[in-house]
């Protein structure tokens, strides 16, 4: 299953994943993925925004247990982060159907669309369309590098973009969600365990910081006569790391555009994002105000004119307690004490379908052991013991949950 | 004459211009010198390398004095850089026809394609073509964004790219080449003075600085596990403006390169180019050896790898000295007093066509005042007066060359 999906989407040079959302490359992992809920004898269909459901059981008999992650990556990402969720997903299937496991509600898993951003600059759009919280116009809106927007790409690829919207009565159906995904730090490589639980994820948020001056000849202008940005920038790259490292976030400068981008010009725009994030809010609101301020400073001393927008934030998304303490108790039992958590709980910076769908229904995660900590590269690793313990305890989950 | 060539190649939205070599825009420049050069009945003919020639006179002759400059720009450039020179040496022509002279030596106006090498990356390739300091077998290898080679670039514009090659024939027919430009800097600003001569074409270079990191998720890696070259770069940015102003040189990072560019990602790959130069080879030697040093020593601290590759180097030209002297006598007498220099005589950040044949023939530059300095760039401006001073000044030279 997992050796089918390996080669789609697999640049030949960098070895990374190229699998952005409505592509040839997300089309083959989707018609993979049908494959899967049909040799299963699941029941397959699209939702109304374009995300993919497997289900046993009846989608009408309410208080369904769901499961699943993403298939689509970041340029140039590693195999794991998404789709080691879903190929957990029908594992564990697999896996409580050879134990005989009876369920007594509905069971699905699913496919959420575009959970990377990669190729129209947001995350999460499958998971923020079904809970509302991205509308169908701003849905409309969203344009990709080439000028293509988000309901002419669905449509090339074969779905039906006058159908997206809010879908509130297939949230009333499910009782819980839970998204197995490869853990993107190194937390629980540092303490020993092959599977943990998600606590809460970090808040977050992107930042444009548009650093203008005045393009000019690079040969012929004095040093004096120059409003060069890409100092500014140098200097505001240099002061996130300090604060973030001062504060114990993180921040980083990934992201950059420049015009004219010539090698004997003076830049006139330098364009650089900012994703910062933090354990609470207040920290993160530190962070960013202390590097928008040294920016200003740095823009001032060189006669550059700065703007910051907010591109786009998170707040903080604790996962529903109860359900986490749920986890708790049933992977304690599986491990041989029942006397509470013996996995542990963990944060995370990272942000996931299952951290939108927490405001609309009781969601958890569990993330599997990354020995190098190494996401969104083709460097990103899980080993095979880890991933078959991530199967195992997802079957228990999904057990504990479903067949009560 | 100027204004029928304003509007051609330029961008509505940038008000710059983006004339590269062999595209349509460059197309329609040159058959605007086409007509130019038919409406005064001067011999129109295109050389083997693509450079646009009109001749009064009989070419064969020898000794010919030649001016002119080229029509093609860097990306948004602005409305002098080339054609500026090109269209006074036809004002000059009218000049001095109105005044009668006769020409004792034959006369050429000359566009040399692709100057800026906007396209393909290498400047002044007309230019070197012809006096050989391309070879043919560079040229070939010459490819644009796009992957389109040079030889079918002017394939595609309706020329014969087999032609191409050095030209020494044509050279040794040259007694002098005399090439107006818009200034790049401030100097004649400073000094007061509409037109100044040129003493020498500073030396230098570009250099590619590749830092390598790791790609990692910008959420989740803990600061202390990351290998992010943005920071080595950023410092380097720095230290070049550090190691300039003390040298009195110029060092500039205008164009970047960013592996894979995410906002959630740490990157993998930082690539920034140095465009650095300076009056004579050591103080450039020094100021480049800095920035090296204190880039290695960054990218050492951060787990980066660095290679620093030279891509283009051109070492100092200096204007030949009997030809710099005697447009300073010309010009020294038109202004009443014939005791010697009344222009000032300034170095240039900038290459030319002109510091390319100074290595073949005879050289000369006259420069115009730019106000600003501003280059390469739609802000980029020459005062009306100070550009028909320009033409006088290229008139009485071209007659005090030509006409004795």
């Amino acid at each position: 299953m997992w050796r089918e999906l390996l080669p789609i989407g697999r640049h030949p040079d960098s070895k990374g994943y190229r699998r952005y959302a409505w592509t040839g490359a997300d089309t083959e992992c989707r018609a993979w993925f049908k494959e899967q809920a049909e040799a299963r004898g699941l029941a397959y269909e699209v939702d109304r925004n374009g995300n993919q459901w497997a289900w046993a059981g009846d989608p009408a008999a309410g208080d369904a247990v769901v499961t699943g992650s993403h298939l689509d990556s970041v340029p140039d990402g590693g195999a794991f982060d998404g789709p080691l969720g879903v190929v957990s997903s029908f594992a564990a299937l697999d896996e409580l159907r050879g134990r005989g496991a009876r369920f007594t509600k509905p069971l699905a898993i699913v496919n959420f669309g575009d959970e990377e951003g990669a190729r129209f600059g947001l995350a999460c759009v499958g998971s923020r369309l079904t809970s509302g919280q991205l509308t169908v116009e701003q849905a409309h809106r969203l344009t990709d590098g080439d000028g293509v927007t988000l309901p002419r790409a669905m449509e090339a690829a074969g779905y039906d973009p006058d159908a997206l919207g809010a879908d509130p009565e297939r949230l009333a159906r499910i009782g819980a969600f839970v998204e197995l995904h490869v853990e993107q730090g190194r937390a629980l490589d540092l303490s020993g365990d092959r599977v943990g639980i998600a606590s809460a994820i970090w808040p977050h948020g992107r930042w444009r910081f548009d650093f203008r001056g005045e393009a000019n000849h690079a040969g012929t202008t004095r040093l004096v006569d120059r409003r060069d940005p890409m100092l500014s920038y140098a200097e505001t790259v240099l002061a996130a790391r300090r604060e973030a490292r001062l504060a114990g976030a993180v921040a980083t400068f990934g992201k950059i555009a420049v015009e004219p981008n010539g090698v004997n010009a003076i830049p006139s725009l330098v364009r650089g994002w900012l994703d910062s994030r933090a354990a609470d809010q207040d920290t993160l609101d530190t962070v960013v105000g202390g590097i928008e301020k040294a920016a200003r400073e740095y823009a001032d001393a060189h006669g550059i004119d700065l703007d910051v927008v907010r591109e786009s934030f998170t707040p903080v998304v604790e996962f529903d307690h109860a359900l986490r303490d749920e986890l708790g108790r049933i992977l304690g039992k599986e491990t041989g004490t029942d006397t509470g958590l013996t996995v542990p709980v963990l944060g995370t910076g990272a942000g996931h379908d299952a951290g939108i769908l927490a405001g609309s229904i009781p969601t958890a995660m569990l993330f599997v052991r990354n020995p190098t900590g190494v996401s969104h590269s083709p460097a990103e690793f899980a080993a095979e013991d880890d991933c078959l313990a991530g199967v195992r305890a997802l079957a228990d989950v999904l057990e504990g949950l479903a067949c009560r």
